[in-house]
């Protein structure tokens, strides 16, 4: 946090921005794929890029360690199945498979040269609590179905390069509180005191991976790292967890790049006693003073602009750019005892935080953690603020991009006969796994629309035919490889 | 929540205050038991109690569901091992004993005339999350171990009415947020509807003690309430749980009377949603909603007179004493789905209020409720608030406080030689079983000086002469029962 507020007069430069997205060369007007005369087509393979996708993904949207919900988190028992039933899957489409030792599902296929620059392809098998069945699941899936269309038509063995599907084993940190388990490790910027972190049980990643068998230590951490010299580029398919393709009515779009992140978990610890004898104004009580934090930070990421002072000495932050981008959530909080008779000892919270632009980002948490601070003080309650995650906002490469774009446009043109507009761009502000494989290669993703911008709910819900068309414009990608 | 705010020109009445304390008659001077000379009196029965009491406040506190603190709610397995622990106590003091269909555990002697109208002492067994090892425990054995002095003098059988000391399961409200499950029964006031409120995971009340072997119906419940003719009335030790008795320098004080008190849940349901995809204004977040309600909450109860308009139409509330006794807490917070990645659908959270005067606590929450039904409105959330428990004001029997006063001074006068100043008598902000068997019979209480007022903590300490002068009061005041 050694970043200082911005400098009003030397903002210049808007990197990113939401809002931008209306300025997109596509209009507005919707793209819809229409039925009529492409049910019968031979070269559209609605029965594994759609029927049998969507089937799969009901399937593994039942793998769950929750009763009446979706819940997999990091190696939990649903997680492990959820693996085997990927890896099932995996060689159904003519993939060697393996699990490596950070629990994340494999799939290859040589193609005519095993020493060529391998392609991955990947998104997660992990949720989080109450989830949808398409976030993650849907990206391994439709890479699936489209390798299968290729061993079908005999011509897995042509790809000029190894292509291979890893299915991540943690993405959403849900379990400990640490994104990016399975794909930073393949990355290799996973430390390797990562093994140690602990989750509400104080069960360790360590431990659990040898619950399951997994025999890890620090080296075999580091020996998961991919070589860059073997790896050409990853190419990510997710659902947008957002409203833009639906309003712009497109089921696919590009992604520009992924906006930056920071997890922070806030400590505050008082005076705990009993709710009946300590008078109001003898308290120490983290529970007003937790209240009163989370007021302050919903007001600071609605209105950067109110907070951020200008006497500072930073360059590229668009104050304009991050009062659009910036979102703060506060998702957990938990006090302890946790009884409705006691005055709190102890309230814990995450604060959840992104912007587009990295130096942005630092200087809302440099001025939250500052105000913060202060508010404890004046309460006369201790207060912690650990940085748990960071990660800087990903640009997805130009060329990968460019590709994916392409195949995108072939596949909905395939589908609806002639499109008029350009297949869209976009910003994520949710992290994907694209964003840890970005330090070891070239990254590029495909964005699907899904219902009402909603994901990380058991309402996320994508059209049929956008799983088809998911498929079908990552089936395209795969052609340009052969 | 019929009660309009308060009429500011019809305040007249100050019914209770904490500060008028320091105009008692007592003074602030201290006042501690000396060593000197009473270790080898005979009449002081220090063995029993205080070093016997001492340990059995030891060994009961070290029965425990959680490893490393303590915690007894509800028929919990610990609770039901701590009732055997007690009765095995009871039956060593020469009581008969059994367990109720609630779960309290009973010990009666009937002295020269069973069917006279029967003296109850009791206080709870179980406790609250992370609690002290007095809290509940001190009323329990302290009246045992006077019980154990008088059967060894042989005099048990010379007192002139019965006498039940009842151990009861549930006071604290831990599992299932509804306090005095086990005394509520005993006075008749426990609605059947009880037995199927459910603890956390869903367990109700009725399964729970089905799980114990205990078969309770709604009829045998209401069987449970003691017939008011056959009571006499009802005294009860407690630690203070509060800092009055320490600044006083007194070990034991009589209570005048117990603070009425509500607990609420607070439901505040907004959309769930990813936290990197909804931009802040679009967000109908329960989160940070909910945080404005309890900073609310806390600004309204430190300085009611702020709040409360003077336009309606109560008569007896004293803003002035509100200001005083108002004491307002969240204890409990949890949100849906529970995930820093995910913008909560839910959440939750417990308040308690508790207040010396009734209608300044009714004041309170209509206005309360009011602010936070506009706050919810305005943010698009919505907000529901039940009423879990409501428990009045409750004024100590004036015939049993002057007896009790009377015990407290002959037994710190055996065990000082002389006493100057008066016992004091003082407010409880803590509920106690009282309040529930004041709906029987008449009640009075005794509260003993704890470390720093500091109570629902492991830091909950009473001197070990504060145990024994609690014994030897309540063996003083039976011995009026002769």
């Amino acid at each position: 946090m050694a970043v200082s507020p911005c400098t009003k007069r030397k903002i210049t430069t808007i990197l990113f921005d939401y809002l931008a997205l209306s300025l997109l060369s596509t209009t507005a007007s919707g793209y819809m794929i229409s039925d009529a005369g492409i049910s019968g087509r031979n070269d559209l393979f609605g029965e594994i890029l759609r029927d049998e996708a969507v089937e799969r993904l009901n399937e593994l949207g039942k793998v769950s360690d929750a009763d009446g919900y979706l819940e997999r988190t990091f190696m939990s028992p649903a997680s492990v199945r959820a693996g085997n039933l990927i890896r099932g899957w995996m060689e159904d489409a003519g993939l060697r498979t393996w699990v490596d030792r950070m629990g994340n599902v494999h799939g290859r296929v040589e193609g005519m040269n095993a020493s060529a620059e391998a392609l991955l392809i990947g998104s997660h098998l992990d949720t989080v609590v109450d989830a949808g069945i398409f976030d993650g699941s849907l990206g391994i899936i439709s890479a699936l179905s489209a390798l299968k269309v290729l061993k079908i038509n005999g011509i897995l063995g042509k790809l000029r390069r190894p292509i291979e599907v890893i299915a991540f084993s943690d993405e959403e940190g849900v379990r400990f509180q640490s994104t990016f388990l399975g794909s930073a490790a393949v990355a290799g910027i996973l430390p390797v005191t990562a093994l140690q972190i602990s989750d509400k049980s104080g069960v360790t990643v360590q431990a659990v991976l040898e619950e399951n068998s997994i025999e890890i230590s620090e080296e075999n951490l580091l020996q998961l790292k991919y070589d860059p010299g073997s790896v050409w580029g990853y190419v990510e398919v997710h659902i947008e967890q957002g409203p833009v393709l639906e309003r712009l009515g497109f089921p696919v779009g590009v992604v520009k790049g992924i906006a930056g992140q920071t997890r922070l978990k806030v400590t505050v610890r008082g005076s705990q006693g009993h709710a009946g004898t300590v008078p109001m104004s003898m308290r120490q009580d983290p529970m007003a003073a937790a209240a009163e934090l989370i007021v302050l930070l919903e007001r600071l990421c609605k209105h950067p602009k109110d907070f951020l002072s200008f006497d500072g000495h930073c360059n590229d932050i668009s104050l304009e750019s991050l009062s659009n981008s910036l979102v703060c959530t506060v998702g957990e909080i938990s006090t302890w005892p946790s009884a409705s008779n006691v005055i709190p000892g102890q309230v814990t919270f995450t604060v959840d935080l992104r912007a587009m632009d990295d130096m942005g980002r630092e200087s809302v948490i440099y001025e939250l953690s500052n105000q913060m601070y202060q508010i404890c003080e004046r309460r006369s309650v201790s207060c912690v603020i650990d940085r748990k995650h960071d990660a800087n906002a990903v640009i997805c490469d130009s060329e990968l991009s460019s590709q994916l774009k392409s195949a995108a446009y072939s596949a909905l043109k395939k589908m609806a006969g002639e499109i008029q507009d350009e297949i869209p761009a976009l910003m994520s502000g949710a992290g994907h796994d694209a964003m840890a494989i970005s330090h070891l290669t070239k990254v590029g993703m495909l964005f699907v629309r899904c219902r009402g911008g909603i994901s990380h709910s058991p309402e996320e819900h994508v059209l049929d035919d956008d799983v088809w068309a998911a498929g079908l414009a990552i089936l395209a990608f795969l052609e340009t490889h052969m």
